[in-house]
């Protein structure tokens, strides 16, 4: 049976980019043509690769590649777009117009996902095509497609993930070494594992564009890079990680997507909010994310139903991602040939965005204090006078090198900035060394 | 859009059985009756419950419940079908029947799918139903569909999972306290972890069915139970345990699908063939599956470009697995509703199962010997006249309790045999206390 085809007429594919990902997804559909075909029903071939410098030896007929992405899908024999070429622009008009001809459209790009999901899967509905994208969230880990099927019957509540290997492989590294940022970022761009502008990874943006793609599917609402408050590692400390250690915790960048239930009274009439966002947090080293580590990447996925599930793998790299996207190519592949369909956008929902100061989360303060009896006391005085309730505090050192560390219970981010603005300016308080999150722990 | 049905019209619903899983899908139809009808694209209504006892007080309006679960399938307005009654009969020709009708089904039966997943997807394909089971494999955690489609264009080599929770309490206990197997699994019936006959669980039956299943899936070959390779926990030792601990091991059941590659000088001209088996075995304690506790499943699974991943969740219990069976009915409700299908069975590469006569793993054996000299040398000299290579030898306690533990490298079961059948006769071994084979080493 079938709808759209012959049987076994052969499904054209364009790739566009042949960066590590491209290489990869070439190389497969060339060399395991047979199970390919076996898996879709009918051969799929390769129609063309559209790469930026034709004079690169790519190991490929040189017919099939070419620099015009345009004029090769728009190709009569093409019908599935495999996009790994990154970017907004052109990406978003190409594979947009793709997906308005009718043309399946596979691709791995989150930063474009975040902002357009929206008109990119108008157009994919228009035409009655596919848009699939697992490969944009923590690479060869299915995450989206358990997300919108497996799920599907189910509320989900929370999803925390660790989604970007160049800042998890930084914070392993400071973790186990007590080595400086800097100097770990330098290791971590020799080894490759970060680029050379290492901005969209370390400020967060890349993990950003992850958490907005993962909060739309969660909750059905759609939430775009905007959305989603950001916080990057660079300003990560071996102290902070010394710190962290010292009350049997590690500092991992989470992208947290959570469920804010909503209160009867509320402006919204009592609908839940979504809350999203991305920053270096503590987590207890029991934790399951803790022992997630170097590029490795993970996602736990509350839901009242299933409860706590994990995901675990290799969430970057030529070769994972390349399996996340020859994945979803074969069941767009699948669908051409038998007549169904993905799981369209689904943004049915619609709930409100929680702003990042409406958030409780638990805080670890780090303070430097002059070393005399009553600072303490102080210092736990101001938190109270903000409404922010203290979980734990630790004295440590004497003299100029005397601390205290603060762990409060959970307070709203309005309220600990404002503790913090009066911490600064108070004499017995001689810096406001760190403020970081707490995540994980068992208060609710 | 749609295929099938006007637009909006109610699909109907009919569970078979209302044990703890039923009872759970039953509820979310009811009581969240708006958010499922945004994510099919309409109602799902529930048209019937199946049950063996209509006295029983379900909280349901008493039309809701018959005893003729045939008569409640013919039903014109039953489009969608739960199976969460178990056993082989009369589920088989229910839900044989009903897909030969049209009806979708999705099941969470998993030995009924290991036995007769053949004929059933023979009777979906004549009708273009969709057959799903996500449920009959790990509970809540997505196992099935990971497999199925997203890696559909990766080559699976390995998956091993832990898939029964009643063994993986008791052995996790007996790790934990030290206890009897007995005294653990009593306390398990105690606490609704066992079943009053535990047979199915302890004796792997059951994580048999789960890895027939996985190993179909994972190899696109039909592999029924009656191929997989299986020993239960029941003679697995508190001292079993103790020594495994001694040499940085927990014990796991585990469920093992292997691709072992295949030779191109043998009998089948070169193909991989599939080893499948369920067995007790040492695991190190930093694999990843070894910290997988109580009752929560696990399955890991390697593939040639998504490298190694890991899924993990509760395995079992009414919340867990009504969750996935509620994703499948929604995915299968949106077939219905937009005319698309689920990828039907893949059996395409019929890979020859490897007996485990064939497979070699490692071995731990645990032998009481005499306390005299000569006795390591001999006992290493039964390994090596049988070709069986030793990793390490440990010799512990003295007079009585002597003891040898010798831990081999790669052997195959015949071998091993063998040698141990020597070991039992030598008058210098006392007892053959344990063999058993150990997984997860880095060793290939």
């Amino acid at each position: 049976m079938n709808g759209t085809n012959d049987a076994g007429r052969p499904l054209g594919v364009a790739v566009l980019g042949m960066g590590t990902v491209g290489t990869e997804v070439v190389r497969v559909l060339r060399d395991h043509a047979d199970d390919l075909r076996s898996r879709v029903g009918a051969p799929l071939v390769l129609r063309g690769v559209a790469v930026r410098d034709l004079s690169k030896d790519r190991g490929l007929p040189a017919e099939l590649l070419t620099t015009d992405a345009e004029a090769l899908l728009a190709r009569d024999d093409v019908d599935l777009v495999v996009e790994v070429m990154g970017g907004i622009d052109p990406a978003r008009k190409l594979i947009g117009d793709a997906l308005a001809a009718g043309k399946s459209v596979v691709t791995a790009n989150k930063a474009l996902l975040a902002d357009y999901t929206g008109e990119l899967a108008a157009a994919a509905e228009s035409s009655r095509a596919d848009l699939y994208f697992e490969a944009a969230v923590a690479g060869a880990i299915p995450v989206v497609r358990p997300l919108i099927q497996s799920l599907s019957g189910d509320r989900v509540n929370k999803v925390v993930g660790i989604v970007n290997g160049t800042t998890n492989f930084i914070l392993s590294a400071m973790d186990e070494t007590g080595a400086a940022y800097d100097d770990v970022l330098a290791e971590a761009t020799d080894l490759g594992y970060a680029e050379a502008d290492p901005t969209a990874d370390v400020e967060g943006y890349d993990a950003a564009a992850k958490a907005a793609i993962l909060a739309s599917l969660a909750f059905h609402t759609r939430v775009t890079a905007a959305d989603v408050y950001r916080e990057g590692i660079s300003k990560i400390t071996a102290e902070d990680l010394e710190t962290a250690s010292a009350v049997g915790c590690t500092v991992k960048l989470l992208a947290i997507c959570e469920r804010v239930p909503g209160e009867p009274s509320a402006a919204e009439g009592g609908k839940d909010r979504v809350s999203v966002r991305v920053y270096p947090a503590l987590i207890p080293r029991k934790h399951p994310l803790a022992s997630v580590n170097g590029a490795f990447n993970a996602v736990v996925v509350e839901a009242d139903n299933a409860g706590r599930l994990m995901f675990y793998g290799q969430g970057a790299g030529g070769a994972p991602t390349a399996s996340a996207v020859l994945g979803d190519l074969v069941m767009a592949a699948r669908n051409k040939f038998y007549g169904g369909r993905a799981p369209g956008e689904s943004v049915y929902a619609e709930l409100p965005i929680a702003p990042i100061g409406d958030t409780p989360t638990r805080y670890h303060v780090n303070l430097q204090v002059e070393d005399r009896p009553g600072v303490l006391a102080a210092v736990a005085d101001t938190f109270a006078q903000h409404g922010v309730s203290i979980s734990t505090v630790r004295q440590q050192g004497h003299g100029d090198g005397a601390r205290l560390v603060v762990v409060t219970h959970h307070a709203v981010e309005s309220s600990l900035a404002d503790t913090v603005a009066v911490l600064a300016e108070m004499d017995s308080v001689t810096a406001v060394t760190s403020v970081l999150r707490l995540e994980g722990t068992e208060e609710s």
